[in-house]
């Protein structure tokens, strides 16, 4: 069992590792509260750069960051600077996680442990690992028992001007989640608490391919029905996947579900909307990654939430859609007609068995987990 | 007991009762397929027009509808006409359905009826009634029990131009709502069947109030975060009002419900987003009103919600505050203030005892309802 330190008080020692764009604009809000925050950085000239002039030249660079902000690394911090934190948060792509997990835990003091808080979005490639599992494998089941999620729809650089932002905050262990929305809550930051982190992750990962079909139906030339239809059968499709998958049906009506899905496929900003779009008029996917400089995550995570959907069993149109059109050479136009061609159905049918792949989960992290639910009904009972 | 007809055949006669936006695009969509619709109108000026032309002059006035639609009016239509019909669709404000209603039943055969289809969204002002209700009363709880809804996110000028649209098809008899479905469905224009129509009216009804907080925020300055935080908690809001009526939670997840409610939220079309806006600009209701020309619905909606929601005993912050800001002179500025400072909460709280109106009003139909549920998961148990 480890043991979390108690409520991170007013003037929290704060690590952030990833200084891309949210963990900038994160490390910005706590420190706008007199948080002490380190920000860890990859690359000597950015922390140099920031500490002299309190600016991030790569992400935010018309931002000025508080001064009790200070950039460190590319060392990575020492034993003693780790265990001396309150709150650790990782603001690093899914895909670097495990590695850097790896070396944290080698370090960390379980019986004295920050709060720790995820805010990475995505499924990870090869293990279709949710980041709980990642960290079950890499800190054990009792770090992630306790470990806290962030989502929700939030764009960085809307958060720096202090534009009213809300967030769902989620933990297996509520008294953590709390911890987390006390540190962060803010009337312009509000925070919403949950404890189906399956969920929330859920929700973050497949937002990113439903964005891609939102903006692939711009592209094609579609206008708002067509948008709002897409965006609604997605979060349909994302409700029967994640409770087949054993979250709860009523995560993806949340932040980070409805909300942060809305925000993604409703802006030209978001890399997936822009890969789609520009798949809908034309270009190849070749081309796209290549002048998109790197790959939009619902691009990796289409690929991964496919053999989820067929383990699974779930009907799952638009995202066996897009994957086509990615991996297939299924050209836009068929597809769209291929969709709007299924015969009619319920509107929203919830898969018999739910729950199998979140049992699997939970048994591993060391919790009492109910077998598979057989429907909506036993989940809300059991909750 | 009323005896509906059976399945409409392909070449049905549909009278639709107002020739608005969505009434003559209904009417094109059908007259595509080689129905015989006739469109009733209130003026004889746009019958005349209509039948020479094949255009309304008034409404979607860049459109040439098929020939297989008939004006009518403005004479009310004789017994012979109403009952030689295979479906009537009625496209009229719900203010004004409750005397057509009584028309219409006054020389209806029972024995023999017509699939009945209602597209209006609202709630009846004074009375606070569904439109399920306004049946009931004017019609009989036997016409009530089959009557079909239709709602979802649905532009007319799309829908004459088909852009791919899904909608929603509700009744309290499924092989009804089967029925509509049949006769409405195209591959651009894909029907989506379910039994809650309560929750079909209620999503109808309630979207545009928050239509008109979102319009504000946007008219006040905030951007994309904020727009996405008031359509999800907009969304819990509806949720959680819809649940405490006694609808299923799950419907606010539909295209009725949240698919409409970003259409009407994301669209400077919408009249209710454009309320809203100019209000956050600073323009008082009196001069919006004024220069309108007429109310939009959710500023009626708003204040019958109000009563709702006092009576219920649902948290319900979004809609007090627009029914503080239209009806209690609130400044909007302070009403997006104190709506950021409330204390921080769960992300969706159900209330714990739902149903007592949807009960009382499923008694009126006759239907053996079972008693107020206690929660969602006797919600989902009992379906």
């Amino acid at each position: 069992m480890c043991t979390p330190k108690p409520q991170p008080p007013c003037n929290s020692k704060v690590l952030i590792f990833g200084s891309g764009n949210f963990g900038s604009c994160l490390a910005s809000h706590l420190g706008d509260v007199q948080h002490k925050v380190y920000l860890w950085c990859r690359e000597e000239r950015i922390v140099k750069h920031f500490n002299t002039h309190h600016r991030n030249p790569v992400y935010l660079p018309n931002h000025e960051f508080p001064e009790t902000i200070t950039a460190i690394g590319p060392e990575y911090p020492t034993q003693e600077v780790l265990n001396d934190m309150d709150v650790i948060l990782f603001a690093i792509p899914t895909q670097f996680l495990r590695e850097n997990l790896k070396r944290v835990n080698a370090q960390l003091d379980h019986d004295n442990l920050p709060l720790l808080i995820f805010v990475n979005k995505g499924i990870e490639v090869g293990t279709h690992a949710l980041t709980l599992e990642i960290i079950a494998d890499t800190c054990g089941a009792d770090v992630a028992r306790v470990a806290t999620f962030i989502s929700g729809p939030s764009f960085a650089k809307e958060i720096v001007e202090r534009q009213p932002t809300s967030v769902s905050v989620a933990s297996l262990t509520e008294t953590e989640a709390q911890k987390a929305s006390d540190l962060f809550h803010q009337p312009h930051f509000r925070c919403y608490i949950g404890g189906d982190p399956i969920g929330l992750e859920l929700s973050g990962a497949l937002k990113n391919v439903y964005a891609i079909a939102a903006g692939m139906a711009d592209g094609l030339g579609f206008e708002n029905n067509t948008r709002a239809m897409i965006i609604t059968r997605g979060l349909a499709e994302m409700t029967c996947i994640g409770t087949a998958y054993g979250a709860s049906p009523l995560t993806f009506l949340g932040l980070a579900g409805v909300g942060d899905l809305f925000l993604t496929c409703s802006s030209r900003n978001s890399r997936n909307y822009t890969v789609g779009h520009r798949l809908g008029k034309g270009e190849s996917l070749e081309t796209i990654i290549s002048t998109l400089g790197s790959v939009a995550e619902g691009v990796s995570t289409a690929k991964g939430l496919k053999k989820i959907i067929d383990d699974l069993g779930v009907n799952a149109p638009i995202a066996n859609s897009i994957y086509e059109v990615l991996y297939e050479g299924k050209d836009t136009q068929t597809a769209v007609r291929d969709l709007m061609a299924l015969p009619p159905s319920r509107e929203l049918e919830l898969p018999p068995t739910t729950g199998a792949p979140a049992y699997k989960l939970l048994e591993k992290l060391g919790l009492n987990a109910d077998s598979p639910r057989q429907n909506l009904a036993e989940w809300t009972r059991q909750r």
